[in-house]
């Protein structure tokens, strides 16, 4: 129990890098003497410190002889920073309790075998489950070199998203918006639809309110804006654009105009290649795939219900994030998402995961049932 | 909070009559003497004694000045039983907290003035909105002629309730129409369209478990079962008919067969006639009129989008009750309700008044924002 009460605190501290660390994981970790904290630290953006080095710094006292907490194992290799089990050990700490271990496949355990070898005791995994609810998409990508992905939907009690004519705005209150940001905040990447930045044209930029958060509202960085665009024809003077340099677009190589290509990569923007699926749709497997190497942890997809019926079908959405507003739109405005389904044998199975009240909107949290491949 | 205390208390009993007063109120009465409740009752069916008269007779101690509490108004007139007014004073109860007047506006206040005329003191309104949340059928139905409308909607995620073909059976899980079982049965009406009927063959009985809810299931009483069918053509074998001393038909006296119609009067089934409205459907406000007149508290409207759309349409509606499964059926499944709308300021507007889960499913209680005359 001793262990559960000084993890809990280093999850929390985790938890302030929650809008900042990408594509490093969100870490936290708490040193302890004698029943004592005596240091804390989080990783805050990638080039600085890890967790664990900035505690070392902060210590308010000899943490030789003492146990280090940490959310996630403590890295063994060189990267930016110098590895972290080398750190603990020549500070001279006695026992190290860990989260997880390390979720790509090629180094996990390592750092531990190293605080080891070196004499440190290692207990864990303590609060796993925990632990691993701070970083879904980190270790998504580690694990399956795909981004977690969560799709947003607001919708109407009879599950609608806009009138038929495509008059939707402010479908939710103000409270589900802001909460909206957050998802917005924490995600590396926003992925639209060409037909939703040509029918509202959205800026997709992260305006966060931060208070009570302890978080930095300056601190939080503007995640990237991805286009679905088979065709690239995504107007140059879209909100979405801007700044340049954090806008991606995906299109089918064989379907651009040159001209307007070479208009776009002048200003900065990236123009990402992927073929089509075999719904004659941009393969959204591999788009994934090469956020994910561009170290992508979260993607949030903000779309109509094509695109997001398209996620759905190549089984890529790791949660449903839906906001229900209280009202009715009716039978004759647009459905949630584009899933032409024929026998209830098909439908989507869901796992409920959270529902919570914001403002006088309900939000739902679902994770979607894949069938395994052979029950297809 | 004295008061509070033995209100609640009071509340708590009525509550156990919540399956079979109707046509009556739910009533609850306690008596107090020197701090201590010497005597508590409820009514529990029509033709049986008031909740007053039930607390007088199970008094454990002389009632003379004792003071009683009662979440409804005492009446003053003779119906089936004495006045309870009249046995209060007899009984020589000094003081009366009531928690709402009575809302038949002919009598309200008569049982109080009764009592004050007696020498009895009256205190109260105590805890009226809770007093008024036992009885929302009694009271509108006293106040408007109308009785109190739940429609019961079951629906995925994406708002659809069957798919294209129909195929529809058991979207939610038991818990959920375990729940639904429990809002039949406090209904003293279940209405239902054609369509339903012909599509599905529902029974309509109620199969309560009364486990741990302090009422005795053989005291349930089995609501009416109503059919709207404007051409009279249901079947004479359809299940609903059956028990047929409980079964109610709305047609058009103009488009019924005479042959058909005395083969149902025959059976015991009461068919009775409306017109149609200006939608050319039948006219539901006559409808629920005359069941009210019939002593009818509470609807369940338990149907397809036809019908529901159409209650909502009539301004009928106080509560929407849906069950969410968690599961998307599609785009190309049937909507909730039928409601054609173009604009966005058509919407219905929800007040979100509960959410709970339900099994895997949630429930959620809303109540339509009908928008005054003068707005249309």
């Amino acid at each position: 129990m001793v262990h559960q009460q000084f993890m809990a605190r280093a999850l929390q501290l985790a938890r302030r890098g929650v809008y900042t660390t990408h594509p490093n994981p969100r870490v936290g970790c708490v040193i302890v003497k004698d029943g004592q904290i005596i240091a804390e630290g989080f990783h805050a953006k990638a080039g600085e410190g890890h967790a664990e080095v900035q505690a070392l710094a902060n210590a308010t006292a000899d943490v030789s002889g003492a146990t280090a907490y940490v959310t996630l194992e403590p890295c063994s290799h060189h990267g930016r920073t110098p590895p972290c089990a080398e750190a603990l050990i020549s500070a001279g700490v006695a026992e190290v309790v860990y989260g997880m271990q390390d979720p790509n496949p090629e180094v996990s355990g390592n750092g531990l075998a190293a605080l080891e070898k070196a004499g440190v005791k290692v207990t864990g995994p303590v609060m796993e489950s925990e632990c691993r609810t701070l970083n879904p998409g980190f270790i998504k990508r580690m694990e399956e070199g795909l981004p977690y992905v969560r799709v947003k939907l607001a919708m109407s009690v009879d599950g609608r998203t806009a009138m038929e004519s495509g008059e939707s705005q402010w479908i939710t209150g103000p409270e589900a918006r802001q909460d909206v940001q957050r998802l917005r905040a924490q995600s590396a990447a926003i992925v639209t639809g060409i037909g939703s930045v040509i029918m509202d044209n959205p800026s997709m930029t992260v305006r966060i309110d931060t208070e009570g958060n302890e978080v930095d509202a300056k601190q939080v960085r503007q995640p990237l804006r991805v286009i679905m665009d088979t065709a690239l024809s995504v107007p140059p003077e879209a909100k979405i654009l801007y700044p340049t340099d954090q806008a991606t677009i995906f299109c089918d190589e064989e379907e651009i105009e040159d001209d307007h290509l070479a208009a776009l990569q002048k200003k900065g923007i990236a123009v990402r290649f992927v073929p089509r699926g075999d719904d004659d749709r941009l393969d959204l497997v591999e788009a994934m795939g090469q956020l994910a190497d561009e170290g992508i942890n979260e993607v949030l997809v903000e779309t109509g219900a094509e695109l997001a019926g398209a996620f759905l079908n190549a089984g890529l959405v790791d949660e449903l994030v839906i906001y229900m507003a209280p009202k009715l739109l009716g039978s004759a405005a647009r459905p949630l998402v584009n899933l032409p389904l024929e026998n209830m044998s098909e439908a989507v199975e869901l796992d409920l995961v959270d529902v919570a009240k914001i403002g006088s909107d309900i939000k739902l949290v679902y994770v979607p049932q894949y069938r395994d491949e052979e029950d297809l």
